[in-house]
């Protein structure tokens, strides 16, 4: 409902005598709903759109963090007005308009995670974005909330036009029946959601390696640990780069400030602290604009480095482009 | 130019055909422009919309603050990712409907103060409020880019059915003619600004004493120095509160960091520098939400107290209210 006095009068009997209500004692009726999720920025003579898929708090325990006691974690957490029990996990996913391609990359929790989330959609007719016009959609790695918005809950494809590209060691991992018989019920999980994903469309799927261009301009580097073929994107045009961090950290107040800190859901810790501290060194030394799927939207930033780990600094919005 | 293969397919000769186009040859076209910069959420059964303004890159030279070497200045600007030669000086207003009436807090810069401001209007639009049905516009203090925006270019009324409320010790300062007389030449020109939005709307204007509330739930408190009438704001509704810090501190990767700090745009520095540290304390000893006028876009989140000064930490974006 717009929030408007003329949506106000529209529903009064009396429209005509509209300029004489008592301003003061009409109402104001509630718009009701959130904003859209989106914003727009370049990078050279590409067009990029964060959208917006919402919202997790993910529970956690008192082991959430392997190598940490869990008063050091509260302490990061209250220094962020984030919750104690559990992790406040934003999802931002990037549609790169390369001017001949639309290429999604990551795709949200397809409603299929927490209420909480699942507005990708709403966020991409926002806009102006139609889902058949998307050429490409390339994935970080198989988490559930990276490919499960390929298909809507009724296993429906949602770009039902694109083309999916996804690293080819991240597939060998998941895809082995020797590795799903082997991992523990959570974990096996992760892997039947795989299969639910991917099982009547695998023909449609193509396993790109690390390290070369997937499309123009849009470079894939291997960034293993949280999982195995996990994978973060480069994005050139012009003079102007974007790092595109994928999940080398998830929250930034969390694990951007404490990079040594090797979360329960990273399939090899120790190569994940690694990899961030690789990533996360050149990317402040270089002072490089970064977006990352977890940082708070609109994701996009930079990183400073200081003498415990890396703050992370948010854009500042440009009503421009 | 909404950006949809639907767009492209319209453009051609033979729609009919539409389905037979090789994807890969057809070109995407950009959308051209930016995303509204709006934000809603509640305070109890407020609901609050941040609406953008832009952004002004202001000049300013070596002695921009009063009370620091320009080089421990430009050692922030650079953790900012902040130019050297310009303070980022983005604007964010803020209307607050409380179910009775819609209340704007500061009108932005009306489209003359630079470029790249101006697009209030734009984002009033896009958030489905109509400018007629804005009850009540509150002024924190009299800067052209707080007052500004009462008015288009053209000196006519933005927002044409609202009463406008001023702090009286904000008036009585800035339309004393003796103040105006012996003020320096760049102040006499804001001044004179006062006077032009002023001049011909003196009578629908309401000065109100700090400390009172101005509508239900919305209280007004003194906090002089950046200018003698500056004036924070506390919203109430149910259990929930946020202070509304006005200009309290500038940008906070500058004026939070460096509490300190006196700027050259201060009337008095030092009583300015009191009044931050006396609201701040409080805010970040309480936990409490609060938005500034001068905060990156949505502007709305919490203060940690830290041992040199204050860190401002956004709000997650919420996707539902």
């Amino acid at each position: 409902m717009p929030l408007t006095r003329r949506t106000l009068i529209a529903g009064t009997a009396a429209a005509s005598v509209a300029a004489h209500i008592d301003r003061a004692a009409a109402e104001t009726p509630a718009a009701g709903t959130a904003t859209p999720g989106i914003y727009r920025y370049k990078i050279g003579s590409y067009e990029l759109t964060a959208l917006y898929d919402g919202i997790w708090y993910r529970p956690i325990g008192d082991s959430f963090i392997r190598n940490a006691r869990f008063a050091e974690v509260e302490r990061a957490l209250d220094l962020a007005f984030m919750p104690h029990d559990k992790l406040a996990t934003p999802f931002t996913t990037l549609i790169v308009n390369t001017g001949k391609k639309l290429v999604l990359l990551d795709t949200g929790t397809g409603g299929q995670i927490a209420p909480s989330a699942g507005v990708l959609r709403d966020n991409i007719a926002a806009a102006d974005i139609d889902p058949k016009a998307v050429d490409q959609i390339v994935i970080s790695h198989f988490h559930p909330d990276h490919i499960n918005g390929i298909k809507d809950k009724d296993n429906a494809l949602i770009f039902p036009n694109a083309e999916i590209m996804v690293p080819e060691p991240e597939w060998a991992f998941w895809m082995d029946d020797g590795n799903l018989n082997a991992a523990a019920a959570d974990l096996k999980l992760t892997f039947l959601n795989q299969r639910r994903i991917f099982a009547d469309i695998a023909k449609q799927v193509t396993r790109f390696q690390s390290g070369k261009e997937v499309a123009p301009g849009i470079e894939t580097l291997p960034a293993p640990g949280h999982t195995p073929g996990h994978t973060v994107f480069a994005i050139h045009s012009g003079e102007q780069s974007l790092l595109v961090l994928s999940d080398t950290a998830q929250h930034p107040a969390v694990f951007a400030r404490h990079p040594d800190w090797q979360a329960a859901f990273d399939i090899d810790g120790a190569a994940a602290v690694a990899t961030r501290k690789r990533i996360f060194d050149r990317a402040a030394a270089d002072r490089m604009l970064v977006t990352g799927y977890h940082f708070p939207f609109p994701a996009c930033g930079h990183l400073i480095k200081t003498a415990s780990g890396y703050e992370h600094v948010p854009v500042e919005w440009q009503p421009n482009l």
